[in-house]
C-alpha cells in the first residue's frame, strides 16, 4: 500500500529547530510552516471553500467529536468523504474527538496563563465526561445522550469521515492534574491507546482500500513536565506514525521550551502539528522550536466578534471612529475584504448585524494568520527568521 | 443635464401587455422584465455581491428607511454612494421608506389573500406612525426614536444614498381602509405628495451635478378600486418621472387585473415596477399586464428558513430523506449552489445551524427567481409566453 503521507524538509534554520518542508497528501500539498484553518462541522463558519482557498489555506482541520454527533460519519462516508462532502478539493485534517469529549468542563483551555485557578474544574468535568483506561463516556452537548469513544471508535469515526490526516485519541489533561495523574495518564491511557489507535488505524486502511489511504498523527502528552514530555515523545516517535501531534494544555510563557523538548526526541522525518494555537507569539514560539503545522479556530471566532487582526494586534471594527472611515481596513492587507470594503461599511455591517460581516471579518483574519506563517516559511528559507520575529512581534504588542 | 435613465422596448406580446426591453442607468443595463434581489441595509443578507452577480441578478434594491437609521445616508453619500459603499457596480434602486414607517402594524402585507381580517389594524398602526396630509411621524423600530419622513425628506435620504432609480414617497394604504378613505389618501397625500416629491428630486439632482444623475418613479395607490388605479395611473403618468412604482396593498387573485387597470392608463416608453412580489404566479400575472421590474425580500428569507424554490413549489431541505441523499439539489439547476454540494450537504448545514445554509440557501433561491424572469423574458421575445406561463405554472402549483 502507498504510503498515506510523504514529507520532505527543504530548509533548516541554523540555531534553532525551525525547518520548511513539504507535506503530500492524496489530495494535494501543504508547504510547512502552514496554519490550517478550522472548519468544526465540515465548515468553515460563513465562508464558501472558495473564499476560504482566497486565504491561502492549503488544508482544513474538522472535528470528529461534532461530525459524529452530527451528521454522523457514515454519511460522510457515503459521500466519498470530508473533502467531497464540503467540497474542499485540498487535504483535510480530523482531529480524534478526546479533546471535545473530554475538555467540556474546566482548565481545558490549550494554552493557560497560570494566574488564575478553577477549583471546581474537576466536578465540572466528571459531569461531562467520565475516564477510564479502557476509553471515555460522556454526554452529547446536543441532546444529553450517553456516548462513549474508544481509541478503535474514535479511529472508526475517522476514517468513516476519510480525513487525509487523522490524529490518535489521547487523555487531554489539564495543568491543574498533578505530576501523579500525569505519569498515570501516560502509562495507563494515553500511550496504549496510541498503540491501539495505530492497530485500529492500519486495520482500517486495509480494509478500505478503495479509499485513498489516511495519515495517522501520534499525540504527544506531559503537561508542563519535561521529563514526561521527553518521554511521550520518545515512546510515540518509535512508532509508525506518519506524524506527531503536539498536544495537552501548556502555560503560555513556556510553550517554546515545551515544544522543543518534544521535537528533540522525534524523528527529524515527521512533521509535527500542534493542536490548537493561533495568536502570533505563540506561533513564532512553536515553529522555532521545530512545529510544522497548526489549527485553530480563533481567528475565525474573534472575527465573528468583530475583532480584526493588524500588524499592531488586533482591533474592533466596531470603534466608533470606523462608522465614517472610508479606507480599507488594513491597506496592507491583500484579502478580498481590505481590497473590496471600507471600515465604514465594515462597521455598519456588524452594527447592523449583518451574516455579511461575519463572512468578511473570518476571510481578513484567517488570510493574516496565513500570511503570517507563509511569511515565516520565507523568513526560514532566506535566514531572516529571527530577524523577521523580533520585528514583527514588536510591532504586533507594543500598540 | 442628461436622463437619469433611459428605456427601450424591444418586443412586445401579442394579445396582452406584456413586453421585453432595456432600462439604461449611469451604472448599467436592466434587460426586462426583471427581477430585481433585496438587499436591505446595503447587503443581500449572507451574499457577497459576486455571489448576487452569480445568480444573474442585474440590479439590487436597498431600503431609505433602514439606511436612514443606519448608517445615515451621509455615511453612504460620502462613501460614493450604495452601489460604492456596497461594492455592488451594476444599477440600484431604493424604495421611499414609505412602506417601512407605515407598514410597522397589521394588514400591511403586500398581497393579501382576504379570508383573513384583522381587526386590530388601525390601533396597531397607529401606535406605530401617525400619518398627516404633510407626512408621517413614526417611532424608529431600532431605539424607540421619533422620526419625520415627508416628501421632501425621503428624497434627501434617498439622493444621499444615490441609488440609480428613486421612488416617490406615497401613502401606503391597506385593503382594510374602504373607499372613502382611499379617496382622501390620493387627493390629499399620494397625490401632492408626488407632486413635492418630484420638484424636491429635481432641485436636488441639480444641486447634487457632481453625481451621475438619479432616476425617479411615481408610486400608484388605489389599493383594489379600478376608478382609482386608473385615476391615480392618469395624473402620475402626466408627470415627469422616469418611471412608475405599482403599489400598495392588493388581493392576490386580482393582480393580474389591477396591474392592467394603471398599464393601460400609463405612458407606454416608461418602465413600471411592481414593489414587493415574487412568487412564480404573481410574476406572470404582473409581467402578462405590462411590469416590467419586480422586487422582493422573500426568495431570501425563505431560503434562510429552509425552503428553496423547485419546479415543483418549494421544498424544505430539512425533510428527513434528504440526509442521505447525495444529488444535487435542484438537477437542473445552474446555481453554485446545484453545481457544488448536495442535498446531504446542505441538510447537514441546516441541522448545524450553519452559517454557511444562509448563503447557500439564498443563492439558489434568488437565482430560481432571477432565472424564471429571464425565462418569462426569453418568451415574450419568442411569443411563447402563454405556453411557457402555463406549463410552468402548472408544474409549479401541482405538487
Amino acid at each position: 500500500m502507498a504510503r498515506a503521507l510523504e514529507f520532505t524538509i527543504t530548509h533548516r534554520l541554523e540555531g534553532a529547530l525551525a525547518r520548511t518542508g513539504v507535506i503530500e497528501t492524496p489530495h494535494g500539498r501543504i508547504e510547512t510552516p502552514a496554519f490550517i484553518p478550522v472548519g468544526t462541522k465540515a465548515t468553515l463558519k460563513s465562508l464558501t471553500p472558495e473564499q476560504l482557498e482566497s486565504t491561502g489555506a492549503q488544508a482544513v482541520l474538522a472535528n470528529a467529536y461534532h461530525l459524529y454527533l452530527r451528521p454522523g460519519p457514515q454519511i460522510i462516508d457515503n459521500a466519498g468523504g470530508l473533502g467531497a462532502f464540503m467540497n474542499w478539493p485540498r487535504p483535510t485534517f480530523t482531529d480524534s474527538g478526546g479533546f471535545q469529549v473530554m475538555s467540556l468542563g474546566a482548565g481545558f483551555k490549550k494554552v493557560i496563563d497560570m494566574d488564575g485557578h478553577d477549583p471546581d474544574y474537576k466536578t465540572k468535568k466528571e459531569k461531562l465526561a467520565h475516564i477510564d483506561n479502557d476509553g471515555v463516556t460522556f454526554k452529547s452537548h446536543l441532546d444529553g445522550s450517553y456516548h462513549r469513544f474508544t481509541p478503535e471508535i474514535s479511529m472508526q469515526i475517522q476514517h468513516g469521515i476519510g480525513a487525509d490526516i487523522t490524529f490518535a485519541f489521547d487523555e487531554l489533561t489539564t495543568l491543574y492534574h498533578d505530576y501523579n495523574y500525569q505519569v498515570e495518564s501516560l502509562e495507563h491511557r494515553t500511550h496504549p491507546w496510541a498503540v491501539r489507535s495505530l492497530a485500529e488505524h492500519q486495520r482500517l486502511n486495509a480494509e478500505r482500500s478503495h479509499r485513498p489511504p489516511q495519515a495517522l498523527f501520534g499525540v504527544i502528552q506531559g503537561a508542563n513536565y519535561e521529563d514526561l514530555r521527553r518521554k511521550s515523545a520518545q515512546f510515540l516517535g518509535a512508532m509508525d506514525f506518519d506524524g506527531y501531534g503536539l498536544g495537552g494544555a501548556l502555560e503560555k510563557s513556556r510553550i517554546g521550551e515545551i515544544t522543543r523538548w518534544m521535537c528533540e526526541e522525534l524523528p527529524e522525518d515527521r512533521p509535527r502539528h500542534m493542536l490548537g494555537i493561533s495568536e502570533p507569539d505563540d506561533i513564532f514560539d512553536c515553529i522555532e522550536n521545530g512545529a510544522d503545522t497548526f489549527d485553530c479556530v480563533s481567528p475565525a471566532r474573534v472575527g465573528r466578534n468583530g475583532a480584526l487582526y493588524t500588524r499592531h494586534g488586533r482591533i474592533n471594527i466596531q470603534r466608533q471612529e470606523f462608522k465614517e472611515d472610508y479606507r480599507p481596513f488594513d491597506e496592507t492587507c491583500d484579502c478580498y475584504t481590505c481590497t473590496h470594503y471600507s471600515r465604514a461599511y465594515l462597521s455598519h455591517l456588524f452594527r447592523a448585524k449583518e451574516l455579511l460581516a461575519n463572512t468578511l471579518a473570518t476571510i481578513h483574519n484567517e488570510r493574516f494568520i496565513v500570511k503570517l506563517v507563509d511569511d515565516i516559511r520565507a523568513s526560514i528559507a532566506d535566514g531572516s527568521f529571527f530577524e523577521f520575529k523580533e520585528a514583527f512581534l514588536h510591532d504586533y504588542y507594543s500598540k
